[in-house]
């Protein structure tokens, strides 16, 4: 089956419409998601990006916010704006990269704490509830998340992101090295996943 | 009829994709397409970009020429690299904002020169082969591009475009003030002007 890189930071605004579609989306044309985490700003860094590019660019930033409360209207996602952004997203990144085949599920109820309900998801106490709504171990995740293996898990991740020639978020990365950034992308990027595939 | 404008420059990549698509996909939708050139420079500058971001953010810029490939095959469209990016467009602009009611034809061309031929467009040497290949008196054309009413109407598109929040190209704007940016918003804008239309 042919696979699709999902590549992500909770900072970013368009990876929550991204993170609800890829998985149905994907399914249905019988690709494999690979869910990569992310560090946005060492990615950023390089580019001498140092805050959010819709921070940096004010008619851009107004743009995006709008954008996105239709893009969820669009795609039946609830959407609101978290009042910080972008927030710290380094602890969030570090609990997808640890929490193995639940992976999507904790991704999505990450996103959706942020933005479908505007929540703040930087510490411990913010994404705790969270975990523990889907089930899982929460304080056993979030101590995992800052072990030496779910920094380093992050830390592997985000160097791999530069690899791939990731420069911003979402991204998603064919197995034969194609490239596609945006959550409008996506179809795109499945397609060229299912025809490129030996 | 629904109305959308569609804001281009000839400096822009991805509105030599949108200048294929918008007319067919309108038509189909049922929207009326008012063309409007302006020079995207002057909505640039009060962002602090004094170049193309795509120049300005290499890794932006690397993808983007490897994205329009891709969406050139995608629609079927030629696609050729110019060697110089971008190109001063500013006559070719104003030629587009004169060319009365063969705007689409001639923004089409003078995209297809540029990005699907590579060919220069900053120059009346560059643009009369292209408007004579339309049936047009070049040297008539060119010449009311550069009267005081050509550079007008370039000014006065400009001036609308600020005013309508217009930041990049290409843009489509519905009757009911939403902005829409980049090419592939097409679809979301007919949406847009159809459904929300009195």
């Amino acid at each position: 089956m042919p696979r699709l890189t999902f590549w992500y930071d909770f900072a970013s605004t368009y990876s929550y419409i991204a993170a609800h579609t890829v998985g149905p989306a994907a399914e249905k044309a019988g690709v494999d998601v690979v869910w990569r985490p992310f560090l946005l700003g060492a990615v950023f860094a390089p580019q001498g990006l140092t805050d959010s590019p819709f921070n940096m660019f004010e008619l851009k930033g107004r743009y995006m916010w709008r954008d996105m409360q239709r893009l969820a209207d669009d795609n039946g996602l609830p959407f609101k704006r978290p009042e910080e952004f972008p927030q710290r997203s380094i602890l969030a990144n570090r609990v997808a990269a640890v929490a193995g085949d639940r992976v999507g599920d904790v991704t999505r109820a990450i996103y959706s704490a942020e933005f479908g309900e505007g929540r703040p998801i930087a510490t411990d106490e913010d994404l705790a509830p969270v975990l523990t709504g889907l089930g899982l171990d929460a304080a056993a995740l979030l101590a995992d998340a800052v072990s030496p293996e779910g920094k380093q898990a992050l830390r592997s991740n985000t160097d791999a992101a530069l690899e791939a020639g990731v420069f911003g978020a979402p991204t998603f990365t064919t197995e034969d090295g194609e490239v596609f950034w945006g959550s409008d992308r996506l179809a795109q990027a499945l397609a060229w996943a299912t025809s490129h595939t030996a």
